[in-house]
């Protein structure tokens, strides 16, 4: 067993291995995640947590290490989790082989983890947001959450940042791409990477028209801003970090955060819970309740109505002797 | 409200409109799916369900209509769910637009319903079972299930079938698609449509290797065939049958038929049994319990797992009031 209040100091004191091994206690279901759990939630609300969302290829990783590199300017404490679909680490590597990342990989100021989507119980809408809650608890002044803007899971994932930035490139028929996947929902900031290639203000101008955002809107609505950069050189980040500050005034002006908050809170919440009811019936597999149901529902003795309403009374049922 | 033992009684009559009225009843969570599910458990059970997968453009419409006509001449009730993510219909449309299944659409031995993957409660993996149910229950001999293979519940809705059959066609690059979707695992015959294209040899000598089928394998095991056919012009269809017809008979000398509507029962009742959980949740809205819950969790009162506790508490107490 791992000593939990000395683990919750050390990595409050910025020490990497203790992060990661309290971010493995919650992502593993370990028996002490609950202990970890309490323990973090006193501290955790510090954070400001920033969600990158976009296609393969537009520079998300470069534009992440950018804004890395502009927030510790600014002294902060970064941490960056990367959620990364095809990823072969089974969660808690760290990103070594990235080169735009190593840069930050000996800053005592920078905390990296990646988190591959497949093999975790619940799936990322389970994991991720208790991976955050750690690295908010130990005191991380900016959370980074990078994601692929392709499967819903991901999407969601930045969309449930405090603030969410939508990455595109030009030239990559990102249009078509980012209205398939719901991104241009989601986003608070968008960036239009890659600027100085040919199509940028195409792409920018592109942008503007599906965002609407030459329609008239509420003087008190937010206006979602598309900044150009060049991630690679460092062009724009001061820009993109100075649209961040101000949707997080913006919101903190509107009492937006707080609610944001409490829906991303609810949705933690609803999935723990969702969770700690599939494994009920899954335990139900060893004692054959669901197994003898499906058999009387092929022998045409029940229908599956009726079947499940006799599952779920055995989920609240004393277990048997 | 509808007559439901009337309708019942139409549906196994054939009469389409009543089997439609049924489908939309079980689909549409209609206050009266309880009954109809009910009054459908004990008809159910003769149908063979035959699940047809494979990426765009393998001829899976065509084949299927082939298969139709194949299952006609034998004198064979017949019906069709033609699961499409992309269709535009909300469920419940007849593909008159489609030319392949159009020469069908006169013959009142053959039902034919396309089914949108969006929009319903619990998804695709809840509705599909049950629009199965009732077209099983009406007394169809055969029920062909045509699934997109791309999407995670398309390919696990035709792997619960009865019988699997994955298509591939010559030169798409099928092998590594289909690998990708883990539609190699499912299928319990393969097809090479357009088989008269240049490349179709190769394709199956990919597929019989990446199968492993030069392998040696128990005396009792299934061993997938791999059939060719040019479906267009009905080439192969009777060697498709008679695989089709070999694996139902292996199955029943194996005991693997019952054992398999048994797991799919069983994937059914847990599939409804989480969607009523998931409804309870939702209602809990109503009264805001989840929502002070995950303000406590933002304030750091509560961490997410305590508020999830009293969230599933809150599911089997009585209601308040």
């Amino acid at each position: 067993m791992q000593d939990v209040p000395g683990l919750v100091a050390q990595a409050r004191e910025g020490r990497p291995r203790a992060v990661a091994r309290l971010i493995s206690l919650v992502e593993g279901a370990s028996p002490q995640l609950r202990e970890v759990m309490a323990a973090l939630a006193p501290l955790a609300g510090g954070a400001y947590v920033i969600g990158l969302t976009g296609s393969p290829g537009v520079g998300k990783s470069t534009s992440t290490s950018a804004l890395v590199s502009a927030y510790r300017r600014a002294g902060k404490r970064v941490a960056v989790l990367a959620v990364d679909p095809s990823s072969p680490f089974s969660g808690g590597a760290l990103l070594g082989d990235r080169v735009r990342m190593s840069e930050h990989a000996s800053d005592p100021g920078v905390y990296i983890r990646s988190m591959a989507t497949r093999g975790h119980l619940g799936g990322l809408a389970w994991s991720a947001p208790q991976a955050i809650r750690v690295l908010d608890a130990a005191g991380c002044d900016v959370i980074l959450v990078e994601t692929v803007g392709v499967g819903q899971s991901e999407v969601e994932i930045a969309s449930q940042a405090d603030t969410c930035v939508v990455l595109l490139a030009p030239g990559m028929g990102d249009g078509i791409q980012a209205a398939k996947a719901g991104i241009l929902e989601i986003g608070d900031v968008y960036v239009v990477n890659k600027a100085d290639r040919d199509g940028a203000d195409a792409t920018a101008r592109e942008l503007n028209h599906m965002l609407g955002l030459g329609e008239a809107r509420g003087a008190g609505d937010w206006r979602p801003p598309i900044v150009k950069t060049v991630a690679a050189r460092g062009q724009g980040m001061d820009e993109v970090v100075e649209a961040l500050e101000k949707h997080r005034a913006w919101m903190e002006e509107h009492d937006v955060l707080t609610t944001r908050r409490a829906a991303r809170a609810a949705r933690e919440v609803e999935t723990i819970a969702v969770t700690a009811l599939r494994e009920r019936i899954a335990d139900l597999h060893g004692d054959r309740r669901l197994e003898t149901l499906a058999g009387r529902v092929v022998a045409g003795e029940l229908d599956p109505y009726t079947a499940a309403d006799e599952l779920i009374a055995g989920l609240t049922e004393p277990e048997a002797g």
